[in-house]
């Protein structure tokens, strides 16, 4: 073919977009094109327009970094959530994730990441001085700030980055999620540092229950 | 959240849309979504308009059933390819992976799969009569057709189907992609089928260096 190994430009350009995708191949990214072009015109049109649609939409929340719809997120502007509370997750699927819990009123602060020297990512990369403002300005209506994020070395390295740029509020309590032995799971499954740690910080039986 | 595990429904409907490509299930289609967030707008958009270009700009080709931007694929429509021999692929992606060897000048036939009764393909989905009626009003200037179908159970079947279909074309040479020892593959990573193949039709050592 004239045009190299492609029967078509337009298919070659939507091959080399798609495989900017993370984990995407060009392969795969063929493979994607071709299935789309075997669907009804009106499904390969709806998947473009969404995406686009999508990109061109969607902002952050001025004070979470939420993604958000309008300049603050529903959570921020909603009367509903407590404004006592705030939780620090790494990225926009945590907040979601908490969610679905069902166990969270309060409010989030979106980090866009974690402390990873190896990454190039620092503490300048992050919404860290956001979260500062965030609590100054607020004039201790921030009572709790729930450290979220992932129980790995750079969550653990960036839980206590922040725990140390808030110990110049006073009156304000910084606690990080239980670790323990994950629900529905045998000690055995159970690794021995996340063990030992369920061990020390045990709990008082009556309280699984309410009691 | 008002709408769900979602913080906007611009972002759940483009992850409803990538989700519905296969191999991309809603985590998959959540991280891909993010993924585009996180890049400039005009990468989101480019992909986005690839995509509905594509869908809306490919048809097609009215002889052979391959991809193409007018009524007549590149191939068909060049007067530098030879017409006296048509290649029967399964898909679209054959095409490219036939052009790519760098060693066939002839015509195509997209079959658009092999028949498959478990997964309900019969004859009647695929184009064997437009290759039957492509051969037929074409007086003798097609002289052969290769089948280069996949070497599986389906892709044998096939062969045998469109093989039989064309016994009536007294003249016409039809001729399969030669099953052997892959270019490149030890003895030891090759399956004894193969080998008993590629050992009942041995070639001239002397053809292997065109001597």
């Amino acid at each position: 073919m004239d045009q190299g190994q492609f029967a078509s430009t337009l298919l070659e350009q939507a091959v080399t977009e798609l495989s900017r995708l993370p984990g995407v191949g060009r392969k795969t990214a063929l493979r994607l094109a071709l299935h789309i072009l075997r669907r009804d015109e009106s499904e390969g049109v709806a998947l473009g327009e969404a995406i686009i649609n999508m990109r061109r939409g969607i902002r952050y929340c001025r004070i979470c970094h939420n993604i958000s719809e309008t300049d603050l997120c529903p959570i921020c502007s909603s009367a509903g959530r407590d404004q006592s509370t705030v939780c620090v997750v790494e990225n926009v699927n945590d907040v979601m994730i908490m969610e679905r819990t069902r166990q969270y009123s309060g409010l989030y602060h979106v980090l866009g990441g974690v402390i990873s020297p190896m990454d190039g990512i620092g503490p300048d990369s992050l919404t860290i001085d956001s979260l500062i403002d965030r609590i100054e300005s607020n004039d201790n209506q921030i009572r709790e700030v729930i450290l979220a994020l992932g129980a790995t070395m750079e969550g653990d390295t960036t839980n206590f980055y922040i725990f140390r740029k808030l110990a110049r509020f006073a009156d304000l309590k910084v606690t990080q999620l239980a670790r323990g032995v994950a629900v529905g799971n045998d000690l055995e499954y159970t690794d021995e540092i996340t063990l030992g740690r369920s061990l020390l910080q045990r709990t008082l039986f009556s309280d699984s229950f309410n009691g």
